[in-house]
């Protein structure tokens, strides 16, 4: 097996950095050496394969990125990138591990769903991949499934308290979910908004002519996702199942969580790039239609982006410093202006709710490192080793260490990125992100020890990615 | 200069655990190896100078004890541990940094206080060591040397809300302080007691012939630490100075704490052994005088050990589980019963404060492991990982990694340990903890390379230890 | 008209107490006098019909209970007081006004559910009353009625976040609801527990064999109070709407209650007498069966009796003295256990919720001035003052003034009553509180001027109380 | 003795309104009567004296303010108003009540103080008045001097957490005098500011040059109000003493109030009408001078004016509201510009502390009325119910109700008034208040029966007002 050595660089973990060097045999990282890897007397970069200089770069652990959704149907589309070009795209960006969700809605059975995103990703992905499952409602059938999550490599599964009628979950079904996965010890991810009020309120203001992608955020007031994350949290209190909520974006939703981790609950939050970086005003934007143009459609997603006056994002990232967010997720959900987005027109109910930021996450979140919001080795372990425990892979990912796979990124602080429909490779024909400048750049990236993106070339293959059998949350308190 | 390999066990970090093997070269950690030591092709354990087998066993970074006294003059008496004795009963116990306190009183100068203690200390220690400044009071001299204080290697300083007319700095000096400190980068420590209050509540009891030990824990009520903590959390907030406040032990503190990090504050708290497992009623005992029996002495401390009944001590757990409470130290301050101790045998203000734990603190927070109360990581993270960083010293302490000091503990979880005055290191003629039975026990101790405690016997030097001249905090948000 | 002096009483407000006399001329108070009633050199006391004499006892407004269900179809059966018998005893314990729920469950008109409640009270009621409107869901029928409601001198509306099937609406209902509210200025009520999750909770343990009455309250757990408050103060929050939540019992829901108000939030709470005095310690028992006996049937009502251990009867009292709960109602909702009780026998589910109390409650809070709970003006102010506020019939109802109607209380505070089946005058065949004991009496009650219990004996007459067309609420901030 | 009828108007309550007559003899209230005053056949109208015609106007009982400075020495001069005059502004104002402050700086005999304070006043005042005890320390002598309290009339006093070396208490002063106040039923009113930290930033602003009346409130930080307040409320806790915090100004000192309030602790709190009003933002003003006019000195009082943009005034109003603050003083202390607050024309520091208000409360209250801040009811309930309440005055005052003293003012809000220096009767060579304009109007104020304001005369005379020996606090929960 092939010997790859990089030299010279600064390795960040989530506690701190050093001057070392990395050795990988095969896929896996065996030693992590002083630098100049002279050991007892052995120059070792003289036997290996293969030598990668990152003097004066960081050497970090591979981006996981826990919240994707490829190929997913959503308001009578399909989200644009396929598993392989939103995987590709994924390494690109620095993140060498997705977890998807597989999806199961009200009247189908939850292994079947479960069966078609194997297939759909099997022999298709740039870089492994896990799942969680999306359960669309809670029964017999689906209880009895759950029971075999744990041995399918399934340890996290998600429910909606939004989207009545296509995957919400009532109080009394996320009950019983709840109390299963407490037993079993599965994760449970909550969407947590409230889907029946915020459905009167979209439907008001449509019924008043009020269709601009705009509403879509009026509609989705804070209130409602601070309601439903309180009411996880209860449910999570009551039952004793570890919650894990899905892009919070509302500052008063973490003001729930902070209350309930001051308790001891086991509670933890993600929040998105687009949650720290947008704001509803600029979706408002200066259109000169009053309640904002239809280009804002690229921006619609749930939860919605909030208030910058109400001063949500700086909360996100001070929340992101204390803890009471632990990651940082995509929620990776791509749809194309054309065809697409376009859908809602002329109701932004029909909008199809996403953006694509799965090639960006690893540098938007350097970018606050360079402002001065978060410490490098914060960066480190809010996009790599924090979901890696979360979902019960660390070790293997999140970490560099011997026995971890050989999933490493080189990252140049000295370099620059500027975001771009015109140069992205997320299959979309429009950037939530065009303009954005980043201060730094991915040069290289290795997953299991193969470098498939170097110096701006793609040197992966469709199918290099693999399954990941992911175990329990290692992230409990 | 020799070569160490630590083969067969598993190293435990802040964040995970792995297989791993760590060798050695002189005084610094060079690698971090794939277990069995094969390294392209070479067995490395052929090579070393020493092999320490630690199969079964758990390999974790030294010990950092950052609150120790070691000969603080108290009362009229002083501390019977000298950085001999100290340091030495700290390597038994698998500690391999201690940070003491230079001490500074009114109207002498700082620098005399820090250079007596470096003579102190000098060629007596058994492990490496630092030093805060204690401050007695601010004024423009102490000010003045402060700013001289990162060039020293000390770049953290204490003062007391408590002990007026020994080390009590009034609000107004503490704000100076704080404002210097905030443009240096230090942190500060704080006492955070309300001493005025606390001395009329001393003084009034004593006056009612309440004089036995438990009426100091009744003195020093719950309400006045709370209070503190509040006034330092609000001078912080005020001067920007990151601020930590020492020996937690009341529930309302650490609510106090966690209301401010909810806020974004640069805010940190320790506890020790004590605040964790004995309480107040224990304190009280059995005796068949009404008010507690002079034995309860061994038990006086400050802050003082809480009422189990009103649910101190499970908080305390809590809150290090929820990160509200960042580090456990001891507050290693001992002395003996005869001829100390007893000098308040008829009245307890006269009692010198302290309880001594150094030897302990290790095997006290891993049975915390055992039973649950934390995860084997957030032990190593604790204990080691966070004082390291709150300090100014990861990298080269508080992690295994290449190029980090040879500083280790192999430590067996089918061990056994018996905690007894009769048996312990350090120089007491009691113990506080006797009768504790800790289901692990520390086999092997490296400082920086050199073995020094194995299998039972001390193999280290007085001397051993050297002076850790720490850089700026690495923990801020 | 007639005219009567109640005289030589020290007359109880809100707000203090005074020495002083009052005259009434007809249904209606016209003066409050100096004592002595010499006013101007007459002696008034000459020329009245009726001479009351209070001297040593408290002169109260009459007490207004703004929680009662007579004749309430339930569970298969019907609260076994009717308006007759039930206001019959209201008056017996000093209580001269009543609000009853005018019920309309899905599937019905609301004007039909109003119209039959008042058919069921018209000419039957020994004291005055009106009605909240109960609304079973909403629709646009249901939305519609609302309008006419303020006329109609219905200011106030429940609705219900338990009983799916039954009295339930859902968070899009309850917001449609709200809105409407908020435009009209009428007062939401909420019956304030999560319905569909404690209906899981009742069928697991009833399918466990858990079915005594004590398994009741385990299955309507706090958390589900707390949550239900919590949603209900967000859906406010969102709408503006003000709200009152019923039958308070969770000290964590009064928790929210606060949070509520100390941000300036028109939120308010009512607790009722058996929250305040019995447990779920009590009812358990100390039955030979494990699980509880049937006995505690007579104590099963929704919200549920609360463990003591946890604190939340002295957390209703608490509540009670900070204004965090401004009111004490019944939830007067009585079932005998021959026939009514015992149809859940077998299984607590089919236990009509309720207990009756209408009769005692003036008597139970004026116990709690005994022991120091509260003091007499709070204790006038709970249980007249406020309910009239809170819903709009102040200067007629809860307060002695002139202009307001002759409805007082005199309350002998060396008098003694003792609670028990045997001596009640609801229609029950046990009581839910037999056995307390009572330090003081209601000696005399006058309603619109009328004396209708005096000394024991009931003075009344069938058909003595009248409709009372409300205004809007009178208490908001 | 002249007996007096107040007809046609509508009487104002704490908790209500009603048309009603009043009936005073002499100099007590004897009857409220229905309109008309026709009672048992006899027109009441015939034989009284005088008859006060209040048609369309509202009678109210007259304002208490409970927080005044006549003839106070202040930084080396003394507040303008003499006792004379500044109750006989008030009286022009409509408040009939003053609660001034007898003072003991350290080293004199709080007996003597008290003494000094009853020769200034008697025989001057226009109104009736009582006194507040400042303690300037605490010794055996003064806790001695406390217990005497009671017997004068004297049942709060207040300490200064501010102020060293003039009125400053330490923790320990302030705890032993607690203590004795828990003991004797004292109310405990405090001065909330650390002192200590606020001299030092003081101190610091004014070396570098920063010296105009803005940096008053800039070195008075709402920090150290907040802090002070928490000591306070924890102080309090400990001893058991209820609390009161004089003019409260910053938000976060309000949240404290309240976080106390929840836990069920008697802590209360008055502000007044400049921090409703009133900001630090005009008081930095538009001047050319970048660091604010000495024109700001007008505004210079302690607590400080709060910034705008930091909401301090509209959390006041909710505080208001929410009853987190309880009622509305002025902490009237005038100082001319000329002569007095020009001595700091080069130094903020020696401007002395004080805005005069006393004429203006109830008007600036009643505009908050006006403006739909606080209800009609809770305008009353803060000027005068609640404060005769909180200082043991009720019955007499506070309340228009027989027996209570013939206090009261006729209330035009369909008069208007226009506050300025030209035409106050304060002795002020500027007013804090120039242009505000009042949509209401003071007509008639009686006092003890007396009128002594009506229609734009003075009627009273110089001794018309009495000492008031106050009784125990009657506002305890």
């Amino acid at each position: 097996m092939a010997t790859t050595l990089i030299t010279g660089g600064t390795v960040v973990s989530a506690t701190g950095r050093s001057r070392a060097d990395v050795l990988i045999d095969g896929e896996t990282i065996v030693a992590v050496l002083a630098p100049g890897s002279q050991l007892l007397g052995t120059d070792l970069r003289q036997g290996v394969d293969t030598v990668v200089d990152a003097t004066g770069k960081y050497v970090i652990p591979g981006g996981v990125d826990a919240h994707t959704h490829f190929e997913l149907p959503f308001g009578g589309t399909e989200a644009s990138d396929t598993f392989e070009s939103g995987t590709r795209a994924a390494a690109w960006g620095g993140t060498t591990s997705v977890i998807d969700f597989a999806v199961q809605t009200t009247g189908t059975r939850v292994q079947d769903g479960l069966a078609k995103w194997h297939e759909k990703a099997a022999g298709n992905c740039a870089i492994d991949y896990g799942f969680h499952q999306i359960m669309g409602g809670v029964d017999e059938d689906s209880l009895q499934a759950m029971k075999g999550f744990v041995d399918e490599g399934i340890t996290s599964y998600k429910m909606f308290m939004a989207y009545p009628g296509v995957f919400y979950s009532d109080d009394g079904q996320i009950l019983r979910a709840m109390q299963t996965a407490a037993d079993l010890g599965l994760l449970t991810m909550m969407h947590a908004e409230n889907g029946p009020a915020i459905d009167v309120l979209a439907a008001q203001l449509a019924e008043a002519g009020k269709t601009t992608p705009y509403y879509h955020g009026i509609a989705r007031a804070w209130q409602m996702e601070e309601e439903a994350t309180h009411r996880a949290i209860m449910l999570g209190n009551l039952t004793g199942a570890p919650l894990y909520v899905v892009h919070v974006s509302a500052k008063q939703a973490v003001e729930q969580l902070a209350w309930a981790r001051d308790k001891g609950q086991n509670v933890f939050g993600e929040t998105c790039p687009q949650y720290l970086y947008l704001s509803l005003e600029e979706q408002l934007g200066a259109s000169s239609d009053e309640w904002g143009a239809f280009e804002g459609a690229k921006w619609v997603c749930s939860t919605p982006l909030r208030s910058r006056e109400e001063g949500h994002q700086d909360h996100m990232w001070q929340a992101l410093r204390t803890n009471d967010l632990q990651m940082v997720s995509t929620d990776h959900c791509p749809f194309c202006m054309k065809g697409q987005k376009e859908l809602g027109k002329d109701d932004f109910r029909k909008i199809p709710n996403g953006i694509g930021s799965i090639e960006h996450r690893m540098d938007l979140m350097y970018q606050g490192v360079v402002t001065g919001e978060i410490t490098l080795e914060r960066w480190v372990e809010l996009t790599s080793t924090t979901p890696a425990r979360m979902f019960g892979m660390y070790g293997k990912k999140g970490v560099i260490q011997p026995g971890a796979d050989g999933d490493i990124v080189v990252y140049d602080p000295n370099g620059h990125t500027s975001i771009s429909a015109a140069t992205h490779h997320m299959n979309m024909d429009h950037s939530a992100w065009e303009g954005f400048e980043i201060d730094g750049h991915v040069d290289t990236v290795l997953s299991r020890g193969k470098v498939i993106v170097d110096d701006g070339r793609y040197l992966g293959a469709k199918g290099d990615g693999r399954f990941i059998k992911r175990g329990l949350t290692q992230y409990l308190i």
